[in-house]
């Protein structure tokens, strides 16, 4: 679900950034909770020259664009700390670096996504609550579709 | 129309496996159909280390983005069939080789894309008609702009 | 706000030609007007027979994939207007060229962006008025988040 693409100039990140980082947005997400292998981050290098701010050649600039898939974030409060909360998880990277930064995130579709072949489980499934469990894509029944917390609505009883 | 970013660790495929793979899909979308020359792939390697699922490296891991743009997929039962088409089609490219993999499909709007400096004809016009058997872009006329299967409704009677 | 993928074949531009098309670019959306900083434009090489276009390999090929966040074109008109637009603003650099070409933009959410740690002001706010004159990102008080055209409706005078 999350689809992180890192934008970076070449040789912003050694190898022990990267894995930092990426442990910290895996982190966010884990602790929604979702299964941590939804998190996938991408680190790109742009040539130098090639990223243009304001149409002016910027070797300085970091950009996070970013997919959410499994989740919808709910209304203006959560969608403002949510964004806040990426850019302090970011700060030591960007910001404490001296780097420029921008983080945009799209909402794509749900239930046009798969995973190693399955489609993912419904939101706080019993399924989706095994895969956040066992950390890896398998099948499951139509039973483990019900969610966690299933409410029922009471029963007809006369008329 | 659908434009295909396939992310694929270095050295996963070489000249031949990338065209068939492209064929493949390229066919998925003809037989809807679709001119041929909507469907872009792009192949893009992603270097050693750069790739993190849940927060570890993944070397083995291939992630398809795809945008579409002069279809949507109209209700759950086709969404669910073309997400299983196309892990279907990738199949020998990726499970069967041993790789982890990752789909998902975002949809953008048709009355923002343009190809060769022309804005793509309407769904099932005459015009898209012409583009699919031509399999090039060009300019229509507004009489081509009209549905292949025109549909009028009767006129008023009385009231 | 905008965010400009130019997928290109190797050597197609020099540093150059990516300044002045970035230049072109950041103007169309300066004259909005939009903070020029909001517009980064980012050149990406494709590899050798690593794009596809109809399921042939094409070396000849510039994917243009847009993302707007700050504004939504808003109905038929000036969305086609803008697509034109873009169409001319680009047709040196690709067309005049001898190169095919392709253009998508992606609408994204307002509310899920942060630009260097600030989330941007709104639509056509004091604040976004000073981001323009001083063409970089500052914090903002709830004042200024009041529109440059402050429309209040009458009170309420009798029931």
């Amino acid at each position: 679900m999350p689809l992180w693409k890192i934008y970076h100039p070449a040789g912003t990140y050694n190898a022990e950034d990267k894995k930092l980082l990426a442990e910290k947005i895996t982190g966010l997400y884990a602790s929604i909770p979702l299964p941590k292998f939804y998190v996938v981050v991408i680190f790109e290098e742009m040539a130098r020259d090639s990223c243009f701010v304001g149409g002016e050649p910027n070797n300085n600039f970091i950009r996070f664009k970013v997919d959410h898939i499994a989740r919808t974030l709910p209304g203006p409060l959560i969608r403002e700390w949510w964004i806040r909360k990426i850019d302090e998880i970011i700060a030591s990277h960007v910001k404490d670096r001296g780097y420029d930064w921008e983080v945009s995130i799209d909402e794509t579709p749900f239930d046009l996504w798969s995973l190693q072949g399955e489609i993912p489980p419904p939101f706080e499934s019993m399924a989706e609550k095994r895969w956040v469990e066992e950390n890896r894509a398998s099948s499951y029944t139509a039973a483990e579709k019900l969610p966690v917390r299933l409410t029922l609505t009471p029963g007809l009883a006369e008329r």
